[in-house]
């Protein structure tokens, strides 16, 4: 069944246009440029799915399911780390467009990109320990962590067509999954949750990202440019394997030969493509998200029925719905 | 009066041998590129002032002079946080040498070095929340906050003779004696020390920190091309007006015409580097070095007596004795 994103969103719509307006206040900075940079960031008001996990989970946890000032700072910070991140990755990545826009590195340059990425890495970290909560601390940390490993993951086996499920998995974790899993977990803590309220949280955050992750690198094949703001297959052309190809080279070796030779020869990522769209590969790529989505939706089980858990469960849906 | 390194440094040479050994294990990585570069930045053996810093700070606050492990790691966290700032600086102002050796990005990659420096960040911040003190947590988070803002200080007024001493002195703070500062009152948080104490060895940190960046900013004029590891006034060249210029300032008023043009034309920055060598530019320079100096050594009066106490104090004398 497909919901319409309203389900989920309209219970913290507000919300999140209080944490936008924040936001700029949050990273005001004295040098004009970084503050330009910074407005440049958080100038696209697009879905901010990540600040929504954990603003729904601080409802469907918090007494009476009321958001507090700390729960706020939470999501903000989790805006920040997000983009953050993103700045950062876009400079060891050398891109120039994300989302159709251009990304910091471009816009202005790697050295601004740098500044504006440990910037906000180190406000949020500012932010954090006035929480007043370690174990906050120590979660948000991990995802910093996690951002590298992630990072290292993905670079170390470009090219490689002996990468292995378990390692797609994992650096999928690292990249996207670990943010959501921790910040909301996050939420749970800071609203004094019993511990297996703070797990739930963490698997639906695991599963819901990894299952956020596997459906972008499926639109990476069937997105138009248009839609993308790249060229569709930009993932694969950079060597970086993904579900519906790594599932794609179970039935057709051939694949492997092209992508270890890093498509050297014309018409090779060309052929590289048909194979993959010949293959099952994006019909299990989907099955696989999906079977992530249920799993996020299964561990809310354990927290109490409110229009908060509704909402979380209808977001697993939302993710899946960028497909059709 | 010149006191020699050995008074200081004997009473923590074994402390930091132990670190240096202690920080390949803290950061080892998956990654056998960002395995290659945390050996390459940790190989050398300097004088590792900072980490000292902060063991001789805990031995002069805690119960009996003991360190603690608490202690140790706050030692290990500093050195990895100057690390991580050093290779970013390095990116951001495209530097190829650091210390007559290459920097990371020169001898790998600026893609290595974004991700290195991310990374040592992402474990000190990890490390941090396991000391288990907020306030900790919060002290060296503002002091990543100050590397960013004294980045921009430092790169808004390139060229720009109008830069006033509080500017330069600030921009100090931020990028040098902020960590010192902080770190050392972290070391006096964890041995819960008294407050008057934990201010105090913040304001010898701070002082210690814009003398030692003083001293550094007179060297860049005095010290030969061997000792510096790159060509005498290089701060200069680049446009970064330090205590010698600015003094020198006062003195001669078209030093301000041939700074504003960007030494465009050939000869220009040599008769600039001649007028400051004509000044009282040095000599103020090493005069206000010396105030600070002292104000470092004063406020340790608050602290009982004690050798490691004394090896702060020494530590003073130590950082003056580098010009000569």
């Amino acid at each position: 069944m497909t919901v319409s994103t309203g389900n989920w969103f309209g219970l913290v719509e507000t919300d999140l246009e209080q944490m936008t307006d924040n936001l700029q206040n949050l990273v005001a900075a004295k040098h004009p440029v970084l503050k330009e940079a910074a407005e440049y960031l958080f100038r696209v008001k697009g879905k901010r799915v990540r600040p929504a996990i954990v603003l729904l989970a601080s409802r469907a946890t918090a007494s009476k399911g009321m958001l507090t000032d700390r729960h706020r700072r939470l999501a903000e910070i989790t805006e920040m780390i997000h983009t953050a991140g993103l700045v950062h990755d876009d400079v060891i990545d050398t891109s120039d467009l994300r989302r159709g826009m251009d990304t910091v590195n471009a816009h202005f340059t790697n050295k601004i990109a740098v500044l504006a990425g440990d910037f906000l890495f180190a406000k949020s970290s500012v932010y954090l320990s006035r929480l007043g909560s370690l174990e906050v601390v120590e979660l948000l940390a991990t995802v910093l962590e996690h951002f590298g490993e992630g990072e290292i993951l993905q670079s170390v086996r470009q090219f490689d067509p002996t990468l292995t499920f378990e390692e797609y998995i994992d650096k999928s974790f690292y990249k996207t999954a670990s943010l959501l899993a921790n910040s909301a977990k996050a939420a749970a803590v800071l609203s004094d949750s019993p511990r297996d309220v703070c797990e739930a949280l963490y698997d639906y955050g695991k599963h819901l990202g990894i299952a956020f992750q596997i459906v972008d690198d499926i639109l990476d094949f069937t997105g138009s440019t248009a839609v993308l703001g790249k060229p569709a297959g930009s993932d694969l052309q950079e060597g970086h394997l993904t579900a519906p190809a790594l599932f794609a080279l179970e039935e057709h070796p051939q694949l492997a030969v092209l992508i270890e030779g890093g498509f050297a020869n014309n018409g090779d990522f060309e052929s590289a493509l048909k194979l993959i769209h010949a293959s099952r590969g994006i019909s299990r790529s989907r099955e696989l998200a999906q079977a992530h989505a249920r799993q996020a939706v299964q561990v809310l089980e354990v927290l109490p029925q409110s229009p908060a858990r509704q909402a979380l469960s209808d977001l697993s849906d939302y993710v899946l719905d960028r497909l059709y």
